[in-house]
């Protein structure tokens, strides 16, 4: 039987990783979210802190390649960009844990890294505005502006990240298998959904 | 208890319309997908012809309103565009049926129009590309390369359309509840995640 990869695209503050992990622990499967950073460390020998810098996100040297066409992770003429770099780490790691056997990734790309597999779901969660700016509160500790923000900031991030690194749009329905709205049903009818397309 | 409102939105050729059918048929309640201009003709005194011939597309009246600057259904300096007023008379046929009780609604914008009703379930159904083109040329009796013309034509007029009537992007995750790839696990999957979905 082929191996069962559950891959999470999420708006921030969506409930995305609580929800992987709630279908990882029901199928007995490894979840990977940050621990993938320690992963790619360990594979690319680049450090724990570089990674998690240019997690998911563009910055000054992804705008950079944007106008020297270094669109490719092999590099353009300069070499590759330092998130270039960082980025192929990531990808031979959700290779690499993926090579081990099932289980759930949150985020990296994972959806369009695995794209050939033929057990792969991709998910995407989102949810109500107001759901996730209370989320976002309770969890960072944080204002409704300062969460207003953040999710402002995070999303702008994940989708140039994604549409950058793929060749698909970030939270397009095309995108994706399955996507859910978690604030209408709650997290654990999320989990239930996606345990059921992935046994359908 | 509150009226059930499932509106379904659509990829050409995704299986919607069957999925919608579906649904209602399982549920016991009326299906509105063509049937509403009919309702729409009733109600508005405007022929069923017309009704027909600007359902879910923009065309040159939608151009010149857009270079007018005519955005409301009210109409702008010179009064509604034909346009202005097929998108009135359907809007005001999708509240006529809603009025009646709980129902199942394919396009037309009721998931924008009816998103006020608390027992709202905004379903969006994608396919792959090439199971949309297996079931356009199955349907439709057309080679691949017209139902590939027909497609493009088609998504993009609902989009433009869509984004027109309401604040809202097609095939957003942002503009749904639930959103499902019919091609992943068959039509009769999809039905049972939304009755699992409707009824959590």
């Amino acid at each position: 039987m082929d191996n069962l990869y559950i891959t999470i695209g999420r708006q921030f503050g969506s409930g995305g990783r609580e929800t992987g992990k709630k279908v990882a622990e029901a199928l007995g499967i490894p979840y990977y979210d940050k621990e993938l950073l320690v992963v790619a460390a360990k594979e690319s020998g680049l450090s724990h802190q570089f990674l998690t810098e240019y997690d998911e996100k563009p910055n000054n040297s992804f705008l950079y390649s944007l106008v020297m066409g270094q669109s490719s992770l092999v590099g353009g003429h300069h070499g590759p960009t330092v998130e270039q770099m960082a980025a192929k780490a990531q990808r031979e790691a959700v290779l690499a844990v993926a090579k081990k056997g099932s289980c759930v990734i949150v985020g990296r790309c994972a959806d369009y890294i695995l794209r050939d597999e033929p057990g792969l779901v991709r998910v995407f969660i989102s949810a109500d505005h107001d759901a996730r700016i209370q989320r976002i509160c309770h969890r960072d500790g944080v204002t409704e502006k300062e969460a207003e923000e953040k999710i402002k900031k995070m999303d702008k991030a994940r989708a140039a990240h994604y549409s950058f690194q793929t060749d698909k749009k970030w939270a397009d329905v095309e995108s994706y298998d399955l996507c859910i709205n978690s604030s209408r049903k709650g997290i654990d009818a999320a989990v239930k959904m996606i345990l059921d397309f992935a046994k359908s």
